[in-house]
C-alpha cells in the first residue's frame, strides 16, 4: 500500500465544512467520490484539521492509503481536472508508510481577515469578515500576544458535536501558540489576525478572532484576554467570529 | 418622479447575467425585488450594460425613477442589507431627470484576467480565466493596439439572442476603442487586457480576449487582428473566451 499526501486549497464558501456528511457538499465527500473513480479503491482520507463549514484553506494537508499504481502527477492531473475550481490540489507526493496528516502536525497557521471598509467588495466578501467600524489595531495587538505560550484554551473552545474533542473536556484543551499577531495590509485594509500553534481546539482561531473584535471596538480591555484564559469559561470570551473570515494557510510537520 | 443613479459591484459568477429572466438568478432580478420592498413602487431598472451570464462588474452604473421619498444615504443601506454579498452598492445619488444610464454613457472600461499560473487558487479562479500554456504578451498588446479607433466590429460580435442587437445587422457595427492595452501583473502572475471604448456589441470584449489568446499561444499572427477586423466574419476571430474573466470596470459619462 502507497501512503500519498495531498495538499489542498479551497473556498469553504459552498461547503458544509471538511468532513464527509450524507447528502450535504463537503470537502471531503467531494474529493473522496473523485478519488474512488480514478484510484477504483476504498479510500479514507485524513486531513490535519476537519475545517469546519464556510472555512477555507490554502494549505490543508490529508493523506490517505492505496494500492493504485497511479503515478502521482497524473493523479494530481485528474483530480484538478474533475475538481471544482473552488478545490484545487496543490501537491501529491509518496508519503512515508505512517505519515499520518493529523498526528504529525507540528504546527498550524491560521489568518483570520477583517475588511476595514465601509462597503466589502463582491470580490473580497467570501474570503473576510467585514467590520465597518473602527478597531483599535495595538490594543488587539497587545491582547493578541498574550495568547503566546503554553495554555488551557478551554475558554476559546466550544464542543464539537463531531468527535467529542475538546469542549467536552474528554482530553486536554492545553495547546502552545508559538506566535499570535495582528498585522495591517493597507492596500486592501484588511487586518489580519494571524495564529501559529501546535494545535486548535473546535472553534478556537474564531473565538480568538471574535475576542480580539470586542477588544478591538473598546468594549473589552485587552488585559482582559488573560483574565479569560485564566477563568477556562467559554462565556467570558468573546463571540465566534463568522466562519468566512477564517483560513488554514499551512500545517508544518 | 426622481431619477436615481446606482452604482453597482457585483460577482456574476452565480449569476445568469444582468437581465431578469423568470425563474432564474439574475442581478436585475435580485435587485428589482428588493428595490420593490423598499421603494413600495413599480420599478423598472436601465443599466449601462446587461452583462452575460457569469461576467462581474466593479463599476457598473443603472438608473431608475421613483416617488419614492426615501433619502439615497438610507436607500444605499437598505439595499446592501437586503442583498446578497455578491451584490454590492457603492453608490446612489440623485440624477438629472434625463439621466439614462444606458444611452449616456460616453465610455466604458472592461478588463479581462487571465490566469498565468499552473494550478489557479479558488480564491481567484472565480474572477479569471486560468491559462497555464505560457502566452507571448509582446504579440498580444501589438495586436491589442491595431483595434484602437473607430472600426467595424461585426468580427468580433454574437447576435444577442435578447434584444436583436448588433451581430443581426438592425443597427451599426462600428464603434470607437480610445484604448486597448495588455498589461502584466507579476505579483498575481495575471495579464489583463484592459479596452476603454465608446460601446461594445454583444460578447465583443470576450472575443476579442479569444482572439488575443490565440495570438499569445502563436496560432494566429499579431497582424491578424487588422485582417480579422477588415473581413467582418466572425468566423475568422477566435474562439470566444470564458465569462468567468470579464468585468465591467467602469462607466463614464
Amino acid at each position: 500500500m502507497r501512503n500519498l499526501r495531498f495538499d489542498i486549497a479551497y473556498d469553504g464558501t459552498d461547503f458544509c465544512g471538511w468532513q464527509f456528511q450524507p447528502r450535504k457538499p463537503t470537502i471531503e465527500g467531494c474529493l473522496a467520490s473523485v478519488l474512488k473513480k480514478i484510484l477504483k479503491d476504498h479510500t479514507h482520507l485524513v486531513a490535519s484539521s476537519r475545517t469546519d463549514a464556510g472555512v477555507h484553506a490554502a494549505g490543508q494537508v490529508a493523506n490517505l492509503r492505496t494500492g493504485s499504481p497511479i503515478p502521482c502527477c497524473n493523479l494530481q492531473r485528474a483530480l484538478n481536472d474533475a475538481l471544482p475550481l473552488s478545490i484545487r490540489i496543490n501537491g501529491v507526493q509518496e508519503a512515508t508508510p505512517d505519515f499520518h496528516a493529523r498526528y504529525d502536525a507540528k504546527a498550524k497557521i491560521y489568518r483570520y481577515r477583517i475588511l476595514q471598509v465601509r462597503i466589502p467588495s463582491p470580490f473580497i466578501a467570501r474570503f473576510a469578515h467585514h467590520v465597518p467600524r473602527a478597531l483599535d489595531r495595538s490594543r488587539m495587538a497587545k491582547a493578541a500576544r498574550l495568547l503566546e505560550g503554553e495554555h488551557d484554551f478551554t475558554s476559546f473552545a466550544a464542543s464539537d458535536p463531531a468527535s467529542g474533542e475538546p469542549g467536552n473536556h474528554s482530553e486536554s484543551s492545553v495547546r502552545r501558540i508559538f506566535m499570535s499577531r495582528i498585522f495591517w495590509r493597507p492596500r486592501t485594509s484588511i487586518l489580519v489576525y494571524e495564529v501559529r500553534g501546535s494545535g486548535f481546539l473546535y472553534r478556537m482561531v474564531r473565538n480568538i478572532a471574535g475576542t480580539l473584535l470586542e477588544i478591538g471596538l473598546g468594549k473589552l480591555e485587552p488585559d482582559e484576554m488573560a483574565r479569560i484564559l485564566e477563568s477556562r469559561d467559554r462565556a467570558r470570551a468573546g463571540p465566534t467570529a463568522p466562519a468566512r473570515g477564517l483560513c488554514l494557510v499551512k500545517v508544518e510537520y
